[in-house]
C-alpha cells in the first residue's frame, strides 16, 4: 500500500513522499524501509534518527524528522489504526459445531461461531455475532450481550450477566465461587455459599487466565470500558470502575472498590473492603491497605505517596552506612560530652 | 419467610418482632427492610445505626441495637448457615452425559454426576455423590473419595490421591510436574522426571486456577481441612497442614512445610525446604527465607515480627528527611568539634 | 535392583557393597534401607549421618560416610537419572482418538498420541511423537516440531511456532493477546491488534497455567532451552534467553529482553522494554525497573545489588530504634550546642 492511501484510510495528514510502499508496522528499532513506524512518547524522540523505517506516524510538533510522515493528532491511536490495515485477526466462520452442546433452552444470536465442544447452559442467552472458540462452557442461566468473544478454556459460572462487546482471553474464569468461610468453634472452616453472580458491562477485555470470583452476596462488578491484564484477581463483590486499567498478576481482595479511570501497575496487592478513588494511579508490587484519595499516586508495600517513595527507596541501599554513621556520630557526641564533663569537674 | 421462622431453621434464640418478612441476607451497608444482617466484628458496630436491614445477626453482648434479632454464639457462621435458606448453588442432576469419556476399568460411585466432555481416565475410582462439570480430566490412576465436585477446566494428573468432599473450583490444575532441573555441565537444564504423586485429605476446597504440583520424590500433601485460595501455587513435595488457610496469589517453593493452622494472607512468597509452624500469621506480600516459629505474626520482605514491622514501615516514608537531618547533624557536631580544637589550639 | 546393577546402568563408579537392593530413590530425610539419596550441595552433608538410605550418590570428594555409594561428577544429574531407573511418567499408546477434532488441513507426523476431545485448527503441522493428553486446542496455523507433549486443558493461539522436545504443562496459554490498548481523547481504551506470533524454541518447558503473550507487532520468543515455571507472566514482544530459568509467579511487562542464562526467582516483576544480561540473578520478590548488567545479582522492590540489600535489609527492623536514636543524638547536641551559647554570652 502506498503512504498516500495509508493515509486516507486512517484520516491523517500527508507531509512528504506519498508514493513510498507500506507493507507493514513496527517499532522505530526494528522497522524497515517497507515499514511505518510511530513516535508517540516524546522520550523516544532521540530514536527517530536511527529507525530504517519507511515512513512515520507523529504529531504535527514533533516538527520534520526528515522522513514521510502521518499527522496525528493521537499517534499511538493511529499506529493502532494503522496496523489493522496489514493484520486482522483470524476470525472462525459464523456457525455452531455438530460437537457443541447447546442446551435446548438457550438462545444464541444471529451470525454468531461456536467452536468445537463448546457447552452452553440451560436458560443462557447469547446475543448476535459472538465468537466462542473450541472449548467455551457457559454454565445455566447466564445472559450475554452481543459481539461476545470467548477463546478457548473460557469458563462463565452461572447466571453472570455480560453486557456487549465484551473480549475474554483464553481461560478466564468469571463466576467461581468466591473465598469465604466461617470458622467454627473446632477451628475448621465452614462453606459460605456464593449467592452473588458477576457482572461485567460494556467493552470489558480480560485477558488470558484472569479470575472474577462471583460475590458471597450482592454482586460482582466489572464496569464499563474496563481492562484487565492476566493472572488477575478480582476477588468477591469488588467493584471495578469504569475504563479502570489493572496490570497483570494484581490481585483486589473481597468488597473492594475501584472507582472510574484506576490505574493499577502490575503485582499490586489490594486489601479488601477499602476503595480507591477515581484517576489513581497505584505502582507495581504495590500494596494498599487503605482508601486511596482521587488522583493520588502511590508506591510502595505498604504503600504511600510516590514521589516521597521514589526518595525514601533511593535511601534503601544507605541504610547500612546511615546505621554506621550514627554509631560514629554517636562516639563523636560522647568525646565532646565527656570532655565538657571533665571541665566541669 | 418471617424471621421467626429463620431463628428456628438456624438454631438461634430470637429477640425482639419474629413477624418480620425475610426474603434475604446482605451485608449492612446494602442490605434493604426485607434482609436480615450480621455483625461478627466488634470494628463495625457503629455500621449498625445506619443499616436499613429488617433484622441482624449478632451476639448477645451487642445488646439492643433496635433490630429484630438473632442472637448467636458465631454471627458469622449463622450469617452463612442463614444464606443457606435463601441462595442453594445449582447442582446438576445426576447421570454420565453421554459425551463423557469413562475408561472401561474407572468406576464411578453412585449419584454422580458427570458433565459434557469430561474424560475419566483407566483405573480412576471415584466416590458416591461426585459432581463433575463439563471439561474436568481425570488422568489415570488417580482415587477419588466420596462427594467429590470439580468445576470445568479441572485437571486431576495421574495418580492424584482425593479423600471426601474436597472441591475444586474451575481450572484447578493438581500433579503436574514440578519444577524440577539438573544443570549439565554445559549449563543446559535436564529434566527430573516427578514420580510422586499429590495427596488431597478430606474437606479440602481449592479456588479457582490454583496449582498443586506433583513431587520429584514422595509426595505432595494438603490436609484435612485447608482451604486454598485462587492463584496459589503450591510447589513440589510441599506439605500444608489441617485447616491452613492460604490467600490469592501466594506461592510456596518446593518441600516447604505448613503445619496446622497457619494463615497465608495474599501475595505471600515462601521458600523451599523450611516450616512454618502451627498458628503462625504472614501478612500479605510478604516473603518467607526461613522457619516460622508456632504462633508468630510476621510481615514484610523478607519478613520479621508484624509489630516490628508495623514500626519500622511508619518510619520509611521518613527516610529522605532522616538521611538529611542525620547531614545536620554531622554538621552542627563538626562546628562543636571545631570549636573545641580551635580553643585547644 | 542390585546397587552395582544401577551404577552400571547410570554409569556411576561403585564404592563399597553392590549388593545392596534398591528399589527407590528419596531425600536423605525421607530414605529408607532400600531405597538411594544423594549428596548434591555440600551445605547438606551434616545430614548423611542421619540418613536410613541404604545407599548415596556422591562427589568422590565427599569421601566416604559410611554407606556403599555411587560416585558421580554431578550428583544431582545422577540422582535424576537413578530416580528414571524407577519412575517413567505413563505415556499415552500412539494413536488419534475418535472424538479429536483436526482439521482435515492440519498434518500430524508418526507416532502421535492425540487425547479425547482435543481440537487441531486448519493448516497446523505438528511433528512426529507429539503428545497431546485431552482437552489441548491448537488454533489456526500453528507449527509444531517433534516430540511436542501438551497437558490436558492447553491452548495454543493462531500462528504459534514451536520447536522440538517442548513440554506444556496444563493449562499453559501460549499466544493470547497482549495486553495493548491505546487511549481516545475520551478517555476510553481502544484495543490495538495483536498481530506477533509467539515462536517457542527447541527444549523448552513450561509449567502449568503459565501465559506467553504474543506481540502487538514483531513476535515474542522463547529461547532453547529455556524453562519457566508455573503461573508466570511473559508479555507481549519479550524474549527470553538460552537457557534462562524463570521461577513461579514471576512477570514480565512487555518488550522485556531476557539474555541467555539469567535466573529470575520467584514473584519478580520486570518492567517493559528493558535488558537484563546474561547470566543476571534475581532474588524472590524483587522489582525491576532497569537494564541490569551480565552476572549482576540483584534484590529488593525495586531491586539493588543483593549484597547490599541483605544488609540494608537487616536495618529494617532497627528503623523505629534508629528514629528514636536520632532524636536523642539531636537533643544531647542541642544541650551542648546551648552550653557553648551560653559560654559565650
Amino acid at each position: 500500500m502506498r503512504l498516500l492511501e495509508l493515509a486516507e484510510r486512517i484520516g491523517c495528514a500527508l507531509r512528504g513522499d506519498g508514493d513510498v510502499e507500506i507493507s507493514g508496522v513496527a517499532g522505530m528499532e526494528h522497522a524497515t524501509a517497507c515499514q511505518i513506524t510511530f513516535l508517540a512518547n516524546p522520550k523516544y524522540a532521540h530514536k527517530v534518527k536511527s529507525t530504517k523505517a519507511g515512513a512515520i506516524i507523529l504529531h504535527e510538533s514533533a516538527g520534520d524528522v526528515g522522513l514521510p510522515a502521518l499527522l496525528s493528532e493521537n499517534p499511538y491511536l493511529d499506529f493502532a489504526r494503522a496496523l489493522e490495515q496489514f493484520y486482522r485477526p483470524p476470525r472462525p466462520e459464523p456457525g455452531i459445531h455438530p460437537t457443541a452442546v447447546v442446551h435446548p433452552t438457550a438462545e444464541v444470536g444471529a451470525e454468531a461461531s461456536i467452536g468445537a465442544y463448546c457447552v452452553v447452559g440451560a436458560g443462557v442467552r447469547i446475543g448476535c455475532g459472538a465468537v466462542m472458540y473450541p472449548h467455551v462452557v457457559i454454565y445455566d442461566g447466564c445472559q450475554i450481550g452481543d459481539d461476545f468473544t470467548a477463546h478457548s478454556g473460557v469458563s462463565v459460572r452461572e447466571a453472570t450477566r455480560i453486557g456487549d462487546r465484551v473480549i475474554l482471553q483464553n481461560n478466564v474464569v468469571v463466576g467461581a465461587d468466591g473465598y469465604g468461610f466461617a470458622k467454627r468453634a473446632d477451628g475448621s472452616h465452614y462453606k459460605i455459599v456464593q449467592s452473588g453472580p458477576v457482572v461485567i458491562e460494556d467493552d470489558v477485555e480480560i485477558q488470558s487466565m484472569s479470575n472474577v470470583d462471583r460475590a458471597t452476596v450482592g454482586e460482582t462488578r466489572i464496569r464499563e470500558g474496563a481492562k484487565i491484564d492476566s493472572m488477575v484477581q478480582i476477588g468477591h463483590a469488588c467493584e471495578v470502575g469504569e475504563r479502570s486499567i489493572i496490570c497483570s498478576q494484581t490481585g483486589l481482595a473481597g468488597s473492594t472498590v475501584l472507582k472510574k479511570d484506576v490505574l493499577l501497575a502490575g503485582q499490586v496487592g489490594v486489601s479488601g473492603h477499602l476503595t480507591i478513588h477515581e484517576n489513581a494511579v497505584v505502582y507495581a508490587q504495590s500494596g494498599i491497605g487503605g482508601d486511596i484519595e482521587a488522583g493520588a499516586v502511590m508506591s510502595g508495600s505498604p504503600a504511600f505517596d510516590a514521589a516521597t517513595w521514589r526518595r525514601a527507596v533511593a535511601s534503601f541501599p544507605k541504610l547500612p552506612e546511615m546505621v554506621r554513621a550514627m554509631r560514629q556520630l554517636e562516639k563523636r557526641l560522647a568525646v565532646l560530652e565527656n570532655q565538657r564533663i571533665k571541665e566541669e569537674e
